[in-house]
């Protein structure tokens, strides 16, 4: 998966779990692209403080995904519900009721695994 | 929700997040149903000690769900999938194409939601 897309899904689970502060300078540099020497500037901080606070916000983030797998739990469950959304339109157009079959499967496992 | 099924879920889902101490004392109370006084010689702490522990942790995993609610995001999926399934399982019934047409309506719902 790209970077950003990463990042974004990560702190989209976890970025609650973040200090306002952080939240504030992670959103500026890495959603709202302001450089490292920008961000210090608005934030008044230095430089290395503000490439700091990111290197270890990344670090948390992906500290949580590593105990918690939520956005891979996510991310799998998203895959399931597109594949059911498929084969339901496979079905229309070919009648083909081992579709459905499919479907059955896939939204069992769901509505365990989720 | 029953109070207990709320702790296991919550539980399931933040759990990682806890200390091994805060994991060990919890899950000897709250699933293995030990006595507070059972707890407390077991972990040679005392009674009040492991009572203050659970309400604390009770505390930090309801806080976490206050932050993040991926345990309700967890049970709205679950509900749809549990939906599509019983909307298949109607369709072989009915032959009813009302039923897919649903289908796709909540599989897409979820792919975007979850």
């Amino acid at each position: 998966m790209e970077e950003f897309v990463k990042q974004s899904l990560l702190y989209d689970f976890y970025g609650e779990l973040l200090t306002e502060h952080q939240r504030s300078i992670y959103e500026a540099v890495v959603f709202d692209d302001l450089s490292l020497s920008e961000a210090a500037a608005d934030f008044q901080i230095t430089r290395q403080g503000v490439h700091d606070l990111i290197r270890r916000v990344n670090g948390l983030l992906t500290g949580y995904e590593e105990k918690l797998h939520l956005v891979q739990r996510f991310l799998d469950g998203r895959e399931k519900a597109a594949e059911i959304h498929r084969l339901g339109t496979r079905f229309f157009d070919t009648g083909d009721a081992s579709c459905i079959r499919e479907i059955l499967r896939l939204s069992e496992e769901l509505s365990q695994e989720l």
